[in-house]
């Protein structure tokens, strides 16, 4: 958790988000707490080693929290901290944003 | 300017901006125009190769204008588009977010 952010607070967003699955995996977390394999799914085209490790470097970064489940097979579930759900502004100016790109881009 | 978008608007943003140079670089315009070594200096560490890509690109998706005035050596200045400009609201939820972050941070 002790890493050096940098000065500037959008490139400090950045080192945490800047990651396009990390943007898709908060993406998919606002609606809720997901099993490993549920993610997965509704990531789309990730790899299972990639989601792994996105998934471990976010949990490092305090944006999720990761629940095993004594279970056999174990199930595995992830849940944004306050840090993640704070994060919700970010991407609902994003959501604007590209819905009114993708609008513009059809009508040109 | 005619490429297929992703369905969502969130990956459609990303895959505009998704890479950390461009928010840089989008940070640094929205102060203004800026010359090709101006913007070399404020992005900080990125090569004339790469700045040079990710200009190309933004121009090309209608982030950015262009604009070479003949003289010797040419000056060429970069401008933010309405649509570039209109980014402004995602760069100001990740300084939001970023300066909280690193208070945080700072307090843990």
């Amino acid at each position: 958790m002790r890493k050096e952010l940098p000065a500037c607070p959008v490139e400090t967003t950045l080192m945490l988000i800047s990651d396009r699955w990390k943007v898709l995996i908060i993406r998919d977390l606002l609606e809720g707490t997901k099993r490993f394999g549920e993610l997965k799914k509704s990531v789309g085209n990730i790899s299972q080693k990639v989601l792994t490790a996105n998934l471990r470097s976010m949990e490092e970064d305090g944006l999720l929290t990761r629940k095993v489940f004594p279970e056999v097979p174990p199930r595995v579930e992830y849940t944004l901290t306050e840090t993640g759900h704070s994060l919700r502004p970010i991407l609902d100016s994003m959501t604007a944003w590209g819905t009114a790109y993708q609008e513009n881009h059809e009508s040109a």
